[in-house]
């Protein structure tokens, strides 16, 4: 069938955010420096991240509450406040970011907004992506914002129905495998894959759930354009 | 216009909410106890999450968030493990509150689910709310859940457009006179105010921007059938 919906993941795919948290675990991994080793002290991190995932969910508050537990847990009665403070304001950096669009997406945008209807499906802290997309400046080229709470496949069954299409005529552009082309495909939606330089370890799959999976991959947003 | 479409609250309109986070305050003011008085604290950590409402928005992780910067600034250099580990808990127990719906509820839900299209229109956390929502057993009365980052005349008009009707079709029941009553009357929405025993200071209204405004008040939700 016809694509008629096109689906844009946001973070790292039409601007970067994942260097923010990596930005944000170095100067957090050198707050606990004289305490433990960066590779370490970013296992403890993951590990609470992922233990908290499923009542924090994704974003910046969650990220910023995990690496307060994990300094208690890491300096234990040495933590101070200073630390405390240190942490709190890396969060608040990383809120304040400016949004930062990677090249070519406002020219792919323009090029497939009248043939397609296209929407964002971003998952994450709602009120955190609004103040990205507001600060994009490329909000009027979205039918509509659909910010989710997780990726799964039924997550997307229900923005398909919401959407009132047949699965095949969507297609899912972004650069998890794991978020934006397994569950599309596994529902019978299309999905583009563009990769990104850094990938949260969260959002890896094993190159055994790709088998039997069909998705196309490009280099750069704007070759979607060719590809369609 | 006859009223097609009802969007109740969630938070102190169809579930108890606002106690728990009287709890976690009452919990957070005795940890703070040696250091300042109750009354003290709970300034200082309401101006904390006043100030930083724009970039947490509301909800459970926003509030641990200020709580851990308002334990800082009244510890200071004796804030220690100990503090924080019971903050962050005072968090993880709220996130993991069961979901108590108040008397009538379902019976008003089930009255009213055949004649009008029933939607959930609530601000917050997303993952949170529909934490709360699954845990409730009542969504299968709704025809859609809308969570916001907030609820103001703008955000409403959005959901109007969204629903596709006229705003004067449109009936809004809330405990929040600020969220859910002044801004969808401004917008020619019709609202009915079900107060709560509790109300949270940033929820609260000067009486005189009650004026000229109309709107109808219910002691509790089932009152809302005879109303209708």
């Amino acid at each position: 069938m016809a694509i008629k919906v096109i689906g844009f993941d946001a973070d790292d795919t039409l601007w970067i955010n994942e260097n923010y948290f990596r930005e944000g675990e170095k100067k957090f991994c050198a707050l606990m420096h004289a305490y433990l080793s960066e590779e370490k002290t970013m296992t403890l991190l993951y590990d609470n991240e992922m233990n908290t995932l499923d009542i924090y969910g994704f974003g910046i508050k969650g990220f910023v509450l995990s690496m307060i537990e994990t300094a208690s847990q890491i300096m234990k009665t040495e933590l101070d406040n200073i630390t405390i403070d240190s942490i709190v304001t890396i969060g608040k950096e990383m809120l304040h970011k400016p949004v930062e669009l990677f090249e070519g997406v406002e020219q792919t945008l323009q090029a497939l907004q009248h043939s397609y209807r296209l929407i964002v499906v971003t998952k994450g802290d709602l009120l955190d992506q609004e103040r990205k997309l507001e600060k994009s400046g490329i909000t009027h080229y979205f039918h509509h914002v659909e910010v989710m709470s997780n990726k799964h496949e039924a997550d997307y069954l229900k923005l398909i129905k919401h959407l009132d299409i047949d699965p095949s005529s969507f297609l899912m552009v972004g650069n998890s495998l794991r978020s934006d082309i397994l569950p599309v495909t596994k529902i019978g939606g299309k999905a583009v894959y563009v990769p990104y330089d850094i990938t949260w370890q969260h959002e890896t799959v094993d190159t055994h759930d790709l088998h039997e999976i069909e998705y196309a991959t490009i280099d750069k947003l704007p070759d979607l354009i060719n590809l369609l």
